[in-house]
């Protein structure tokens, strides 16, 4: 069914592009496997040659500097615009749309402003217009509200879609740094523009819940009709001052809806320190979405950066090369195939390596330590903290262990060491324990 | 485009089966907004009658005691399965596949178990078969793996995915109970069934994890090969130890690819305090996927329960219905139509109610508060709660107020008088509050 193979052409091969150019080239098998689709990367478009990135190497004759042998290349079904600006992306995807092609863009300021005139040029031509990555990055939240929640009424939505503004409110929290140290930090790990104006006073934001309040709302919002504050006033005082009172200040973009009225508004805010959004930290981005149905839920990632972004815009890609293809179903899982495929076959539970948690309730009395220590160490299994309570009951005490990771078939043997032990009262509990750096 | 109007039936008049008919008969002209389809509920099946359910009317004849009347319907065009078991539910949906109707099930042990079997049958007629709300309730995990992450090779999934166990976890850890009185307190709150057996040994949490698995590394895992431990011999002591060396205790779903071998297994599971996943709390889910491109992600919601679950059912039932009417990419936001209609038009920023940070640098002199406290009485704010700060420097000191809720046209005006008191020597912070209990 379909096109045996569909044409990408990329407008720009910057951050993104680059990105998205090795998720088709280097993942096109995998693309295969999880979709049934051919994508091809035809032609990709660089304002100036030569050019090459680490880590992707392009077909021969891929690489131009013009645009116009992607927008009006026959052969090209889909043309991906992440050129950003305005004026000049949207005459190109206009004339890629009357050309017929489906249109992928991670262009939020495009979306914002010219989102209506570009949708009702493509509706007209009968081709898709995908904007995933144009919000909250990596995070599927555009087709969450589109497709997951189209039985729901949309209640609120609280965003962190500024990795910028988090990474400094972030900073001045857990760091103790003051605003303006907290961006140059931010400038330098590349968070940050050179100039970060439309970051650190919220537009960016701003232009992000225009486009998450079209689809949640049915509303189209200037951008000059949300309410807009942005962080440059927030001091460490009042950082403190809020974390003192249960608080943490995050920059948020909020929409609710008050009877026929909605807010669309974009201000620091002061969150309960132990809800969900306040735990986001760094660059992360999160977007909470309150449903009438569904009842509130969070959505978690990275909303910039080369590959998390890339992922957004190849995402929408595989549906643009669905919709060409007249797939309007999602096909078979590739598991549950008559023939199935795996890479993968399934691993052995002995044959893991993780780290653990030790209960052991022992006889009060000298050596009983070195006993299990010297069976851990025997298996390999290294010691990083131990805990010893005071006796809960007469001669009798808990022993805590961590370890450092270790194989499970060694910990099982161990196990069975140290339950045999004459010194041992209860049985060993043992739980796995997993490191997450999010 | 396509059929004016979709049918669908109902097998299954429970709790979420309710839910369901709630939306699609309450929230008709919602949908129609969000998706342009008229959904329409033609039959309903229960096994026993009379039945009424509070908060939803159904047509007249719409209840049956017959289920053939909705398998072997000619005029109805989605099935949706909310019986449960396996077997009865498998002859249903095979027969309604057959009749070249497309299914919508919510039923994670027939997927996990004969997901294969449907799904080949279901492509060989060309009809689609969802089951978002098999896995997470109203958490969109199966589309997100299915399409927003298919050009990720997923590397790893960590997923709060049994409410039951961690309801249970939580109040464990929150208000130290022991094992047996929070499942007590989990029956009585509903989040646990009579018999509560397959939450707490973890066989519910294997079920959807063979699920996840099967989308993310396309690998059929059957049961008996999910290395699978229940929460039954976590005690209050392994809580609290786990707490002291910064570590919450969750029930985790984990699949893991090293090289070509996947982990899959379900165990309590010691996790930093300060990551995403340790602060989901009491009933809810929550999913993490670990992609190659987008990195670390995580999704949030209500895992069970009728209206969440009905959500993700409803979606599918959307997905089904574009599919049947050939609707192949999602139609245009209505926002971005050529005539928009919305509910809602954009409210004032001054009308809004919220509660608010006040952070005041005043002069050290008696009467201060006073005339503070009198300025915002006028404007019917109150005050919640007072942290007055020490003298920073000489004469000068900190006053912070957190208010009551508060009309934001009243706090503009009452700002403008507090700035011009003459004990004010720094302009008024102000920074808005919004509550979560998520």
């Amino acid at each position: 069914m379909g096109k045996p193979e569909i044409n990408v052409g990329l407008l720009g091969w910057g951050t993104v592009g680059t990105g998205v150019s090795k998720i088709l080239i280097n993942q096109k098998h995998q693309i295969y496997q999880n979709t049934g689709l051919n994508l091809n990367l035809l032609k990709v478009a660089k304002r100036t040659l030569p050019a090459q990135r680490t880590g992707v190497d392009l077909a021969n004759n891929c690489l131009t500097t013009d645009v116009n042998t992607i927008v009006d290349n026959p052969d090209i079904d889909i043309v991906v615009e992440l050129i950003g600006g305005i004026a000049n992306s949207r005459e190109l995807i206009s004339r890629a749309i009357r050309n017929g092609k489906s249109i992928v863009t991670a262009n939020k300021a495009l979306i914002a402003e010219c989102g209506a005139d570009l949708y009702q040029l493509a509706q007209k031509q009968g081709v898709s217009l995908n904007f995933e990555a144009s919000t909250a990055g990596g995070i599927p939240i555009i087709k969450t509200l589109r497709e997951s929640f189209a039985g729901n009424k949309v209640e609120s939505i609280y965003g962190i879609v500024n990795g910028t503004c988090n990474y400094i409110l972030t900073e001045m929290q857990k760091n103790g740094r003051n605003f303006s140290e907290a961006l140059k930090m931010a400038q330098e790990r590349g968070y940050a523009e050179a100039d970060p104006t439309l970051d650190i006073d919220g537009t960016d934001a701003a232009q992000k819940l225009t486009i998450l309040v079209a689809l949640a709302h049915h509303i189209k919002v200037p951008l000059n009709q949300v309410h807009t504050e942005g962080i440059t006033k927030i001091t460490q005082n009042d950082i403190q001052y809020a974390q003192e009172l249960g608080y943490t200040v995050k920059l948020l973009a909020i929409t609710k809806s008050r009877g026929t009225k909605i807010d669309v508004r974009v201000h620091p805010t002061l969150i309960p320190n132990d809800s969900m959004l306040a735990n986001v930290s760094d660059a992360f981005n999160a977007v909470c979405v309150v449903g009438n149905a569904v009842g509130p839920t969070l959505f978690y990632g990275q909303g910039a950066g080369e590959m998390p972004t890339a992922s957004a815009v190849v995402a929408d890609i595989i549906d643009a090369a669905r919709s060409i293809n007249g797939n309007s179903h999602v096909p078979i899982p590739p598991a549950w195939a008559s023939k199935p495929h795996s890479d993968f076959s399934i691993g052995l539970i002995d044959d893991i390596e993780t780290r653990y948690y030790l209960k052991l309730v022992v006889q009060d009395c000298p050596g009983v330590l070195a006993q299990i220590g010297t069976i851990l160490g025997n298996q390999d299994i290294s010691i990083s903290s131990v805990i010893q309570k005071e006796p809960h009951c007469k001669n009798s005490v808990s022993l805590i262990i961590l370890t450092h990771k270790a194989c499970e078939a060694n910990m099982c043997q161990a196990r069975i060491e140290i339950d045999n032990l004459e010194v041992v009262q209860e049985k060993l509990t043992l739980i796995r324990i997993e490191e997450f750096d999010f």
